[in-house]
């Protein structure tokens, strides 16, 4: 094949520099800051402050820091923790991302808008002798999904929408059967996921006929008893989504599937006039699809997401889910038994 | 938003020159050669001739010139009408590409590999003064799917594989119906497609997260009687590409869609062990999935590829098949009452 290198290398998604000052924007809304939340919960130790415009809303907890300050106590990346619909970069943030640069700051992205386009970002690192790392860049030479069946066990996380806690769930469940002395591997397949595990593939991010191909590579052959538990994304039932998450579903060839779910959640994320699915057609429609590449495909439980629920309200709905579609239900946040019961369910 | 030309500006995708010498590769499977299939069958007047290299054993049935012959003759352009599996150039195309550029002509390709990212391509061109052309660039600055409900009228083909006819019977649909003073618009979303409309997006080529919002761009908001004839890419129960078909079939949001299939294969094509889904399952998943963004959709009818059939036995699986699925069953290419009432159909 004549395949030559493109103009702009792929760029690094490995060793990024922290600790982190994590970027907010003007997020007024929790799902459009799932990385900088995510990164706050499953990567603590590299998480140092928050920056964010007066206009933001939404709050790590961390410390409130300027680039400047944060450099001082020992930052080494600010990370843009906070995507819009689409991916872009407002004009907005760019005073903010130059003086992270001027403070000595890499800068890391993992939207559509790569920070390499920007021709001020590659000046001013340039100058700072900083670096721009994009972690949705995807490796190149993708394959073509073959649909060829690989050895080792596969878990998927699905949704009845997007941002409601696929990754969370995945992160949950690897690290608790990993607990128990499973074999279990932690798969990103977006962009906060790698930051946390240090790899993986922004699924949404390839082109569409190489989709489930990247999907194949993210969960390669593995020993018989392996377990990869694959980040999900978007839902089957999201209009602009759909087909990434199904791209996903093919290449994964899972053998198990778990279904997140947000009680509290009625409208389907950025698409007005769209009703977040009940998790019975999530199941259906997950299996009725999935099973062309996996046909022992089955459901493994529920992971619910009771943020913002008083406890006995959370309790009270899992346990009642658990009875209405007699599968294993938790919040993996919660954890306690509901969560170790979902776990068994995973590891049988 | 911060979002700057790339370095590379979006080539064009009208204004091809013709005529066309249509190159064949080393094509035996006449489903890898559709582009020039395609483009002999509904572009007859831009084909001047063909060009293969030895091991080739599909034809078009135009004369075989050189590209310097053709250049003689009158040819403009030589068009790769050969597709492998994963869109690349082998080495072994390349003596007869440079020697087209170096006849004087355009290269035109609809490719992924694109013409414009290979060195020697670009050198011979400059060269030349001839020009590289790769349909398969999508436009920039795609949306997202919004999901939201346009004007007009749409229908979609799908299939039950890909290369089985979804393109053909969205050019013979459009064209009957508009043959009858119907106001109806072939909209292309592959690279022959494009060739022969002059415009259209390669929905496989664009990155995933964009795909439904590429589709929605397509087929625009009308006026409520005109109807678009969206030509499908792929099939649901394809293990490599049934994200581009969910894509493009959530981005349409077909009222009415027609089923295309081909009896005599068995096989999914590129992807050993699967196959091919009986038309049942494809109308039942197509809906199942497809009602999500228009809740109205319905099957309007099938169409049969019956080519290599003798006429009797042809006839015979039309009427069968409209038999069995109580549904309006033609072979476009046949034509005839079946496929008038086919049409009727499309325009109810």
């Amino acid at each position: 094949m004549v395949r030559e290198a493109s103009a702009s290398p792929p760029r690094a998604v490995h060793a990024l520099a922290a600790p982190y000052l994590l970027f907010l924007g003007d997020a007024t809304e929790p799902g459009f800051a799932k990385t900088a939340l995510g990164l706050r919960d499953w990567a603590a130790d590299k998480c140092l402050a928050e920056h964010a415009l007066p206009a933001a809303t939404v709050s790590t907890g961390l410390p409130r820091m300027t680039p400047a300050n944060a450099a001082a106590a020992g930052a080494r990346a600010m990370v843009i923790g906070v995507a819009n619909q689409g991916g872009v970069i407002p004009a907005a943030w760019m005073p903010e991302l130059l003086a992270a640069v001027e403070a000595g700051l890499d800068l890391v992205a993992g939207l559509h808008t790569r920070l390499g386009d920007i021709a001020a970002l590659r000046e001013a690192v340039a100058r700072a002798g900083t670096r721009l790392v994009d972690v949705r860049e995807p490796p190149p030479a993708l394959p073509i999904a073959t649909g060829a069946k690989r050895t080792g066990r596969r878990l998927l996380t699905v949704g009845t929408d997007c941002a409601l806690g696929k990754k969370y769930t995945a992160l949950a469940i690897a690290r608790g059967l990993r607990a128990r002395g499973h074999d279990a591997t932690f798969r990103a397949s977006g962009q906060t996921g790698i930051m946390i595990a240090g790899e993986g593939i922004a699924i949404d991010a390839v082109v569409a006929d190489f989709a489930a191909g990247a999907a194949e590579l993210l969960s390669p052959a593995n020993a018989p008893t392996h377990l990869d538990v694959i980040e999900g994304q978007g839902s089957l039932f999201h209009p602009s989504y759909a087909a990434v998450s199904l791209a996903l579903l093919h290449g994964s060839q899972p053998d198990l599937f778990v279904v997140c779910h947000q009680p509290t959640r009625a409208q389907i994320l950025g698409t007005p006039g769209y009703g977040v699915p009940s998790i019975e057609a999530v199941i259906e429609q997950t299996i009725a699809v999935g099973r062309l590449t996996n046909p022992a495909i089955r459901c493994a439980g529920v992971s619910l997401n009771t943020a913002g629920m008083a406890a006995e309200e959370a309790a009270a709905e899992i346990a009642h889910t658990a009875e209405r579609l007699g599968l294993q239900t938790a919040d993996p946040i919660r954890g306690g038994d509901a969560f170790e019961r979902l776990l068994d369910a995973c590891a049988a």
